[in-house]
């Protein structure tokens, strides 16, 4: 065990002093040759496809005879869908702009020197994800537009998958002048390889948990490499007293159905009881309609007896799945105070006709997006315009919501002198 | 001790929940409000100067009993001057323009979306540090500007002095329309309560250590809140083969004697062979001449035989003191090499004629500041424009460099709809 362990140390202290290394080639790699990866990256997807399909269904019959959960198994699947589109990914990172040199800021102090800040990678960036392998590719692509090399550890049962997918990229990568090395792959299923991974300060610049809370609060408790914390999203709906009916059952329905095992589903919705009074039966009904479970507080049961019974504990969970809990509030202040109790600052909105209290709820709450009369479920990268993304943070430091390229660089002052001293 | 521990989990939960409470209302608080309550607290520490004096003579005559050292001393002593300095530091807040509400960037969707980024506060800031009075004032001070609450804790030898500071803060603060809960001092002594103070993730938005590598690598290794680590300043100025003689004598005396104690002075000077056969000799003396230590590798001994021997301890060793290791290197790369392995990522500094030269350096040295023909002295907040500073950043994310206002800022995206849905 002992012997084992310090393989496995050596596995991954290795990769990520690797990474380190290819790190700062692509910190100064040129903008063409990182786009001319990224389209090779497309292209080794398609060409390797039987290998990648070949190690997926091992994978998938392994995890059948595991007993894996149909979800996880779904999330598993490759298909050729699924794999063209993580190569239409990484296409559209090749049209973006590389953030990498962006001069933030200029001054020339009244000595002459000048103070340039300037946008850099953040060196090497650690992923830790579960089950699905377009996060592999994705992950990859998003780390080399800005500069950064990545060590992917990804969950076991998708082990095999993922190595194909990583050697399908490190081919790409070999007929480049970019080094291989940038994509590093831990293989080691241990435990104590993450613990490895996420205290290894000085090599590693930033970890990036995706996965479910389990996963996301061990990484917190654990790294002292600095996190970037993704992905709960125990998001709310507030319908106001002044909200169309029509507009509040079209977003709420989309919201909880369009895709309800996503972070950006509402999982509980708050009614003005004045609203309540009038349009709360007929909303529960149609989203009754839609498979939705619908559950309530006691006064959301006295107006629509059919729900279930909800309370604290259906406050605190992040279904995703079709079930929605209702409470009934009395004011805007109230259905602020249960956000900031419950909320997990992912996504919240307000549905209303009153722009002050449109305006009141979105600075009150503390979340990475908050919406007037629109759907939650368009907090994505993609939908933002970033392309492509990492993750959604629901920190407050360095980044909030959806994180693209941009999202995963930093900056340097570079002073430029004639000799000046203090 | 059981009941203890108890006691002081209570000091700190309390003041961190109070913190933010008050927090909330200073993210909606108007520029004017915050910038006359800036005011009120610069006034209030002239008006109270006699009780902060005397608390202060307090922590000093315990301090002298307990044996601390003269530079920890010097630290804790506020001196007319040094109280002026603080209020003058508040006053330049005032004036310094509000970060908060900042559009960052805005956009809209052909479906007609709006997508905007706003700039707004962190939240509640835990800032824990050594000694210096001072940092107590400029942190309650840039939290109130960028619109956070403040929790701070100090170091033991100066609770009487950083009481009576926070209670004149506080007396501001009744004065305004801003909570006086905005400003939170944790006087629980217990070590304790500093691991209560870095776990209280929803609570506390950033943990801010400053103070020297013991603290901070504790901060870093314990917090599950997230950190901006700061300070630890092991810079090097690397000599190039074609720096001009005068110059490179003149930044090198000036990063090192100007202020040893600091973390932006000169540790470990790097020497192009070539320069050193014709000039280290001459640099050496005249820093001796400035009661420099010289220290150096077997080679500059060679060249300098009055330097004392320098090796491996040398090189990892934040003096911030009046002694000077040198090294001579065969090359920029080898400078590089070293400052990978040895620097702190702090500040950097290169001294050459040849503009390619320093590209290469600057671009491939990884630190917050990087110079060209300048000291490395000048990373500095109020060097830098900043008005003032919370601390320099040595990491990557959120922050690099000198922190001031806008640093202690997050954004939000706020999206106005008309009833989409995806």
């Amino acid at each position: 065990m002992k012997g084992a362990e310090k393989m496995s140390g050596s596995e991954v202290r290795r990769k990520a002093k690797t990474a380190r290394m290819a790190a700062k080639k692509l910190a100064v790699a040129e903008e063409e040759k990182k786009n001319e990866a990224l389209e090779a990256m497309a292209t080794a997807l398609i060409r390797h496809r039987d290998r990648i399909f070949s190690a997926n269904e091992t994978d998938l019959l392994q995890g059948e005879k595991a007993g894996l959960p149909p979800a996880l198994m779904d999330r598993l699947r490759l298909t050729r869908k699924r794999l063209e589109e993580m190569g239409e990914g990484l296409c559209q990172l090749r049209r973006m702009p590389d953030p990498v040199g962006e001069i933030l800021d200029s001054r020339r102090r009244e000595d002459g020197l000048r103070i340039e800040k300037v946008r850099v990678p953040l060196g090497v960036i650690g992923m830790i994800y579960e089950a699905r392998p377009n996060v592999t590719v994705d992950a990859a692509g998003l780390a080399l537009k800005a500069g950064n090399a990545v060590v992917l550890r990804g969950s076991s049962s998708a082990s095999r998958t993922n190595r194909a997918l990583t050697e399908a990229l490190h081919r790409a990568l070999a007929g480049t002048s970019l080094p291989e090395e940038a994509v590093q792959l831990v293989e080691d299923p241990d435990r104590q390889a993450v613990h490895e991974l996420i205290t290894m300060n000085g090599w590693i610049d930033v970890i990036i948990p995706r996965g479910g809370a389990g996963l996301i609060r061990r990484v917190v408790r654990e790294s002292t490499v600095p996190v970037l914390e993704t992905g709960v999203g125990n998001c709310h709906i507030y319908v106001d007293r002044s909200a169309k009916s029509a507009m509040a059952e079209e977003i709420v329905i989309n919201a909880k159905t369009d895709r309800p095992a996503v972070c950006n589903a509402v999982e509980t919705l708050l009614v003005h009881r004045v609203w309540a009074e009038k349009h709360l039966p007929s909303l529960c009904e149609k989203l009754r309609q839609q498979g939705v479970q619908v559950k309530g507080c006691s006064r959301t049961r006295a107006l629509f007896p059919q729900a279930d019974e909800a309370g604290e504990e259906d406050w605190e969970t992040e279904f995703l799945d079709l079930v929605l809990p209702f409470r009934i509030v009395d004011s805007l202040e109230d259905a602020v105070e249960h956000i900031d109790r419950y909320g997990s600052r992912h996504s919240e909105a307000i549905i209303t006709e009153d722009d002050t209290a449109a305006r009141t709820f979105m600075r009150g709450v503390e979340a990475a997006a908050v919406y007037h009369n629109a759907s939650t479920r368009f907090t994505d990268g993609s939908q933002f315009g970033f392309g492509a993304e990492i993750g959604i943070s629901t920190q407050k430091l360095h980044a909030r919501g959806p994180m693209g390229v941009t999202e995963l660089t930093s900056y340097q002052y570079r002073i430029h002198g004639t000799g000046q001293v203090r």
